[in-house]
């Protein structure tokens, strides 16, 4: 259900029954709640029964269950639909108000607004004052059910995206009145550009000297329900759900079969062991899933032979920069390997090329939005990507002046300067690091079998930063061991029983 | 990576790094793992180089990244494609060997299997006596790589799926040795019917008196891996990743946008908050979700009109009843009413003919390999399905004999007798109760408009055993408060913040 009221229902609090016991018996307590409870069965029908507010035939505020709008008219129109080609046509709508503008006491006019769309809706020397005085009194963001009839100005109508059409209104209902908001979605939707002098507006005015208002995150925060209405939010929920649609879809598509690894683990089973978030299992020792890795590997080994995961992903790090997250949403795959280790490094390059293109032709108009609050340049990528070896890579860079080993692992800021070579010399922002040094990978990863100090792992990057790892892990049980047998922060023991 | 071998991945431990360092000074340690570091890469070096298998031409133990089998041809067949059209063709297979069984020193027969397919492959008379002797020594779910070409048999050949061709093999290697097993897939599968009077066979012979090994819980819980490999798992793996599926894409077509709520809550924001995992959040109290009924919510409030969300949940009932699960994907949706309360109720309906319809066409044969170990009936739905309101629910319970008050809910007895009870009216084992008394839901329930003793509130069950429940949640603020306010448990204080 939809609703701008401000109750915050996140701030539910339940009184502590321990409290409550400690007053009186349980059997006092069972009475007394029986008793609250048949108390409460008569307070509902009363309270039910004078919830009748007052509304009339052409006005007021409704509950969903009296609505009054829709009776004989089967759909409501979308804003966004509105055109002249409705001219005279007779509509119901349910809307937000987004300004309220009276102009004497014989005509109002409405700005309204349904999935980013915008009209005007006026009343115009109604016969029935009080609908003026009633539509007048409409606040901001409040939820609005509309009805009337489609006119075509003649003056396209400024300031609005359905710019050919007005409604002329006939019927106004209140479904959910807003209370005063701590903020606009105007002032929320402000872009903000951090030019390294300060913040400064869309306009390139710096906001500590403008007077316009800047909404902090901790009030956006506060006050998620409304900061989530912001086009670019709107925009950033809608790319995320259909990233996911097409990593689904190809994976299925690549044969892959999706599972659900458990979230709570053994406390032994999670790699590292230190940054997990740590909980009490009805006595025993758990802790929340840092990967499903080990899941994911014993359903291939289970003969499920390629499997995904859609998981979160919990890492107990108090890390305040961009490269940490205490919970995301992780999209993980799996799989056996046919011929060579080269079939997973492909998989993995042909599924950003799908996101790419998604981003690029479906969700273009959604990455505008999100742009126009956040600027940010288009990404730059090819058909046929960049896949460089972790020597070539180093190569590059000692090549442009550092001074680096490539038997170990690269640093962030030489990661950040590849990217900038990369972008140079193949015009693309998207790359493929491969054969990692065995030195800066886990134990298990397999090495090369052309070199043993490489690895047949993978890192993908997008300008200079990783946003994935991939690998073959050793298959056979005697090298398993033997690597194992080398790692100072493996115990042998455990692996022996 | 797919690997037979018995290492326990989920064993792996990690050593108590604070052992190590009280042991020697930070420095000291850092220069010692600097120095082990070394060690390892030389020691790297030398174990991969000595890890040359015995290998020749034809047969023997390979490393992926060593194999011999694939050279030249492009493409594997998969077992269940071979057939009597592809006689005299040269195939190359990755399978599991399932038999072996040597006639002499002259003949070799294996019984292979992959994806739920089986066929014979043999070697006959080979120059290569090492060859036959290498097959005859192959142990049982071992791994093998296998070069040969089709032959037809005169006769069908008993016991496997592709009766109508063998294999001849003329090269034969292992990528992945099995340990002898804690137990065979064919134990593993048994049907086993519990029918009162003790546990029986899929011949109907009490496990107890015949010598029929049976595999416990525990066992399988201890060696999941293979486990998983029973076909039955292995449907119910895809057939969850298949109803996952129909869910998304049923929603997708619904207008519903996928959204991925938090699984970390504030201990606060949990409805209950008696059965949550605790755990501490960088110094701060904080659970895991119970259900993302609030954030789903917010999002529809926010804008989003409808979503839906594939998630975990977790609660901490330490029950052991068919009924409790501590952790589970939940699936969920929320929507906007457009005009009356009744859509949420369709919507639901017809995900579950999808999902039927799902489970009768596309998996019906998943299905039927689910029932032969664990026999069940078919479900009866219909088109239209059985929409009752409660009161009309405790009729018939009323009618067939039960003392049933129509304003409290129903105990898990009286579910069941109305299951049967709709079965035998409507010959369906589907039905949705809608209309639930008030003082069976919580506060924050829109009470019916005719009756607020009664709510827009509704379970969904199958065979008398609810699976979903949903409502209409009150939209308007005073009512919502006037709700809290007559409920005990709800603390009106923390409401008005």
């Amino acid at each position: 259900m939809t609703a701008s009221d401000k109750v915050d229902l996140g701030e539910l609090r339940v009184q502590d029954e321990a409290q409550l016991q400690s007053k009186c018996s349980k059997k006092q307590a069972k009475k007394e709640m029986r008793k609250e409870k048949l108390r409460n069965q008569r307070n509902t029908v009363a309270a039910v029964r004078s919830s009748g507010f007052d509304v009339c035939d052409t006005f007021g505020d409704v509950r969903l269950s009296n609505l009054k709008v829709k009776s004989g008219i089967d759909f409501w129109t979308a804003v966004g639909d509105l055109s002249s080609l409705l001219d005279g046509y007779h509509v119901i709508l349910r809307t937000k108000v987004v300004k309220v503008r009276s102009k004497g006491s014989n005509i109002v006019f409405l700005v309204i607004t349904e999935n980013g769309s915008t009209t005007t809706a006026q009343c115009v020397c109604s016969e029935d004052k009080e609908l003026i005085k009633y539509i007048s009194k409409l606040t901001y963001n409040s939820a609005v059910d509309l009805e009337g009839f489609v006119v075509v100005p003649d003056r396209p109508v400024e300031g609005v995206t359905q710019k050919e059409v007005e409604v002329r209104l006939k019927r106004v209902f209140c479904v959910a009145r807003a209370d005063k908001l701590p903020f606009t979605l105007e002032d929320a939707s402000r872009c903000e550009v951090d030019r390294g002098t300060g913040l400064l507006d869309d306009l390139g005015n710096d906001l500590k000297e403008s007077k316009r208002v800047r909404v902090n995150t901790d009030t956006r925060l506060s006050y998620r329900v409304l900061d989530l209405q912001t086009p670019a939010n709107q925009a950033i929920f809608k790319i995320m759900a259909e990233i996911s649609a097409v990593f689904s879809e190809f994976m299925r598509a690549q044969g892959f079969l999706q599972i659900y690894p458990p979230e709570l683990n053994d406390l032994g089973s999670s790699k590292g062991g230190a940054r997990v978030f740590k909980l009490d299992y009805f006595g025993q020792n758990a802790c929340l899933v840092q990967s499903s890795q080990l899941h994911k590997q014993l359903a291939v080994r289970a003969g499920f032979r390629r499997v995904y995961v859609v998981q979160e992903a919990f890492r107990a790090e108090d890390s305040d920069t961009n490269r940490h997250l205490t919970e995301f949403t992780g999209l993980h795959c799996e799989m056996e390997i046919e011929d060579s280790y080269s079939e997973v490094v492909d998989v993995c390059e042909a599924l950003f090329l799908k996101f790419f293109d998604a981003l690029h032709v479906k969700l273009s108009k959604d990455l505008e939005i999100v742009r126009a609050q956040f600027p940010s340049l288009p990404l730059k990528y090819l058909p046929k990507n960049p896949r460089l070896t972790f020597e070539e890579g180093v190569k590059m860079l000692q090549e442009a002046g550092l001074n680096i080993d490539c038997t170990k692992d690269l640093s962030t800021k030489a990661e950040k300067m590849l990217g900038k070579l990369v972008l140079e010399k193949y015009d693309s922002d998207f790359f493929i690091l491969d054969r990692f040094p065995m030195a800066a990978r886990p134990f298990y990863t397999m090495p090369c079998d052309t070199d043993p100090m490489f690895s047949n792992s993978f890192d993908v990057f997008i300008r200079g930063q990783e946003i994935v790892t991939g690998g073959e892990r050793i298959s056979s049980k005697d090298l398993f061991l033997q690597r194992a047998a080398l790692s100072p922060e493996i115990d042998l023991k455990s692996l022996a029983t």
